[in-house]
């Protein structure tokens, strides 16, 4: 078998080396890329949204509904420390949230199956600032958001059950946005 | 508050009728994509891993090591029924899986942050057939399967942790590497 002698992982110390520390996140200039959690219920994928979220430095992640927001350790355990790194903000009235957003001349754009919805992979360097919302893990986006919405993208699907775990779902369609933004100018590569 | 009327959500028997039978996936001309799990601890990654699995139709699902298998009630509730429609493979020993893999002519490539880690969005059409290759929750991929790799691969990261869930990191490369796919001809295009 044929392999790559000179592949060499990195150490735990090197990673650790290339890593901001939580000061030099929460000053830093961030993506102009938004989370928004409506009605997710379980904790672990809030977490696991968390540590997304820090992973892509997005300016801000909305918590609305039922969403479960922290203090929690169920959610602190599985963000694995992005919780303090990542600025949030919870309303109970998603639509406020919504509201808010749009007044902040942000894009307010639903992942969500609908008749209109694009493939995440078409957006382009001109929706910045962005935000994306997801919904509820049976339910997903309530109707009364989804019309709220400036648009609606999709992540493009074959197979038999067209659906996927919320919180791999908004890595998806985070990493793309964070990848559009990267390859637009000098500023934030990775 | 302005929003778009027009934006209609589609219903769940709207998203089934777009739905392939299970029979029908296991039949379909399935993309040249390929997934690998060396010691993937929780059942709900893995059941996480195989939903996605689905909704990418990879052609083949490698599970290795200490990585569990179906049949687990715990694998099947996170993976929504698709562990039927996704082919896998177990292999105690994740390198006889590589040189299996590796003999059928598909490039083994690892996710992971090496020296010479390239990003997962600066992959070409010339990549397939192609397997990705995720590690242990805690420890990544083994350095024995990082050093018999054709090619590593990483996940560009800004932030604290420089870390990510491993299904959710899954999820984007594998997405990556079906949205390369379904640009690189016709018939895939979902």
């Amino acid at each position: 078998m044929t392999g790559n002698p000179q592949m060499h992982k990195l150490s735990h110390s090197e990673i650790k080396a290339q890593r901001k520390t939580i000061d030099e996140a929460i000053s830093s200039a961030r993506t102009p890329i938004y989370g928004f959690l409506e009605n997710v219920r379980s904790l672990y994928n809030v977490g696991s949204i968390f540590r997304t979220s820090d992973a892509a430095l997005v300016s801000g992640l909305y918590l609305t509904g039922f969403t479960p927001y922290p203090p929690r350790p169920e959610i602190s355990k599985t963000a694995l420390g992005a919780v303090e790194s990542v600025p949030w903000h919870y309303n109970r009235k998603s639509i406020d949230a919504v509201a808010e957003i749009k007044e902040k001349g942000i894009r307010f754009i639903v992942l969500e199956q609908t008749k209109e919805s694009v493939p995440v992979w078409d957006l382009s360097q001109d929706i910045f600032p962005a935000c994306i919302a997801v919904g509820n893990e049976i339910g997903g986006i309530t109707k009364e958001i989804v019309e709220a919405a400036d648009l609606a993208v999709e992540i493009p699907m074959l197979g038999v059950k067209h659906s996927l775990n919320v919180a791999v779902a908004y890595g998806i369609a985070i990493y793309r946005l964070f990848e559009i933004f990267s390859k637009s100018g000098p500023q934030h590569k990775p």
